[in-house]
């Protein structure tokens, strides 16, 4: 493929949704000289499901593959296949061979809403680690300082609080920074997150006698709830693979705060039309409501398709807006005729915990057949065909 | 071999010479068993020269011999193959294959004079590390914390002070430590500057499932200046097989101070004579010169045999206290008919460097042919047959 030089397009592609560049210049300088490079970007190969926050950088990385790069996936199976059974991570057991190739094959398929994956080269880093003798490693650790590792922020904390950093904690940066190396990488894009990890990767090539990579680093995405990173173990995430009318309903619980983010990171909406919108807004022309049905519209468009998009738009509108029952209501079996209130939200998944449904409850948010059920100690004498609401948009029927 | 499990022997071997035990109620137990225990020693293959500063783990790895046990000499070539560019070993390329196996079989003909090297079991730890692929390194790291790693007070001093810690330094005491692992370890044997490493290891047995080896730990020997630990870096060593006479001198070089710990760590003599000797000292009943000669002839002769001993000391009194000149007097070609009483001291070996060589001269220390030579500009005309005399026992001619 032809690489685009064109000044607009790169300009676009190293400004919208973008962190950090390391080092900017260089980067720049390099995208116009018509070379075709080489872009890094770490799999973890132990989350098969994908989700927005993924996209962020996924989408990014597009950007690059539209530009004529090559897009160069480095899975992080070898690290995976060993785990480390010490410290914050005891409850991660490590992955077999079968599980990882699982996972990725699931990221990939999801990856692919997102990216030209036939463009991709994608490796796992066991080709080059896996091969290697013990000797290759104490070789690597040869090459840094112990200073330079326990510098970062997270380990410091950690050593300092006296909880455990194992050392094998310690020697993933190496492996990650040899990747790098291995794969000959011109740039890395990834999480602000990864920031010392990417720093640390470009002292290792400069160690291994190549040119340091350029770094882009995107913001993180904030999850529904508002405050936190959307992640898996926060549970405030939207997966990239979701069913439409839930993917919707999910993005329309983004806080308004947020949904500006939304339409940088995750649309394509020019930024001209973004500030326009915003400013309608300001003018009180158009209900933010409706604005962040225009994201959640292009959002779940992209995903599930434009007729998808627009049905569980909809179906939104039809559920929240005129408290009209959703179409299509899921049935929860609850086996007894008579279950306590915190029980049943609990058995139908809409709420994650005991003391979750309880909040639920007392904050008026649940109802039976239409009445508000507020008393979390009540055991509800159950029929089949009740229908149970949870808040605006979450429905359960008894069966 | 039948194991000896007489109680007087047993307590000779765990108090003479000793400078912390653990576990001491355990040790003595499990020689009270019959059982032959499995003794580590390590040694280091960098340093082909063996000292009296090894002997004395050698001779206590001995003991143990004579009542049974089975020596386990492991030599650290694995690390060695590799070297550490970084910090403070910058200095000290790898090792290859054949200069480690050099150096070990220098090794082990001069242990022999202090050991039962038939008896002793050797293994290198590339055994069991040169196979293992990268992984197994990582599992390993993955048993130990940080912070169990660099809480040692070298690692922390130097952490504190900036000075570089390269990675590998912090694998090596992981690998050690997994030394006493593949060789089924029961005690180990050595200097107490390796407690830490030493108790490493217990742990490490334990996290792999094996008892913890007990540890002896030996005194350091102080060198002949009688302030460092006896070390060849230090030039404060008396190598185990130097020629008799110098071996000799350089024993009656040590301080009354020290005589009594080499007395202890170097010679069989009873405990009960030792307190005799320092008893008849005090009593002015013997110089402590003759108390030292008595030492030096005993140390000579398990190296160098009772003759050459014999030989030696008597050497040693005709020159010292007879003011006689040596049987054997080394040459010293200067090649020029005047050369400068400096360069000439550096020329013939006897100072080091030139300012070492001026404080001889200041202090009264060099004669030329009996006359005190003690202007250090000076420019000595040189004849064939002058006789140099450094300090009280250092004699070389001009040829």
């Amino acid at each position: 493929m032809e690489i685009n030089a064109n000044p607009q397009k790169i300009k676009e592609t190293l400004e919208r949704g973008v962190e950090e560049i390391v080092d900017k210049n260089h980067l720049e300088k390099q995208m116009n000289s018509g070379k075709q490079l080489r872009i890094k970007f770490g799999i973890d190969p132990t989350a098969p499901d994908i989700h927005l926050g993924h996209a962020v950088g996924l989408r990014k990385l597009r950007q690059f593959q539209d530009l004529g790069h090559k897009a160069v996936l480095i899975v992080g199976d070898f690290t995976t296949l060993i785990g480390d059974p010490s410290g914050r991570t005891t409850s991660r057991p490590p992955l077999n061979e079968a599980q990882i190739r699982d996972n990725m094959k699931d990221y990939i398929s999801q990856a692919s809403k997102v990216i030209d994956v036939k463009k991709a080269e994608i490796h796992c880093n066991s080709e080059w680690f896996k091969k290697e003798p013990m000797s290759f490693l104490m070789d690597l650790a040869s090459r840094f300082t112990v200073a330079r590792l326990i510098e970062r922020e997270d380990f410091q904390k950690r050593l300092k609080e006296g909880t455990d950093v194992s050392m094998l904690e310690l020697l993933y940066p190496m492996l990650q920074a040899y990747d790098s190396v291995a794969c000959r990488a011109d740039i890395e894009i990834g999480g602000y997150d990864q920031r010392l990890n990417f720093l640390f990767t470009r002292r290792a090539q400069k160690k291994f006698g190549q040119d340091e990579q350029d770094i882009l680093m995107v913001p993180l995405l904030i999850g529904i709830d508002g405050s936190k990173k959307m992640s898996k173990s926060v549970g405030n995430y939207i997966r990239l693979d979701e069913e439409g009318n839930k993917m919707f309903t999910q993005l329309m619980a983004v806080p308004d705060s947020q949904m500006w983010n939304y339409f940088e990171l995750l649309t394509d909406r020019p930024k001209k039309e973004i500030e326009n919108l915003k400013e309608e807004i300001l003018e009180n022309k158009k209900h933010p409501r409706d604005a962040k049905m225009e994201m959640a519209l292009e959002i779940v468009s992209m995903y599930r398709g434009a007729e998808a998009s627009q049905n569980a738009k909809e179906e939104f509108v039809r559920v929240t807006q005129r408290g009209e029952l959703p179409s299509d209501i899921p049935s929860v079996e609850t086996g007894e005729k008579e279950i306590n209130i915190l029980d049943l939200l609990v058995k139908a998944g809409v709420a994650a915990s005991k003391s979750e449904a309880k909040r639920l409850v007392v904050q008026n948010g649940v109802r039976l057949d239409g009445e508000v059920k507020n008393d979390w100690k009540e055991t509800l004498k159950t029929k089949k065909g009740q229908i149970v609401q949870v808040g605006k948009s979450r429905f359960f029927k008894l069966n």
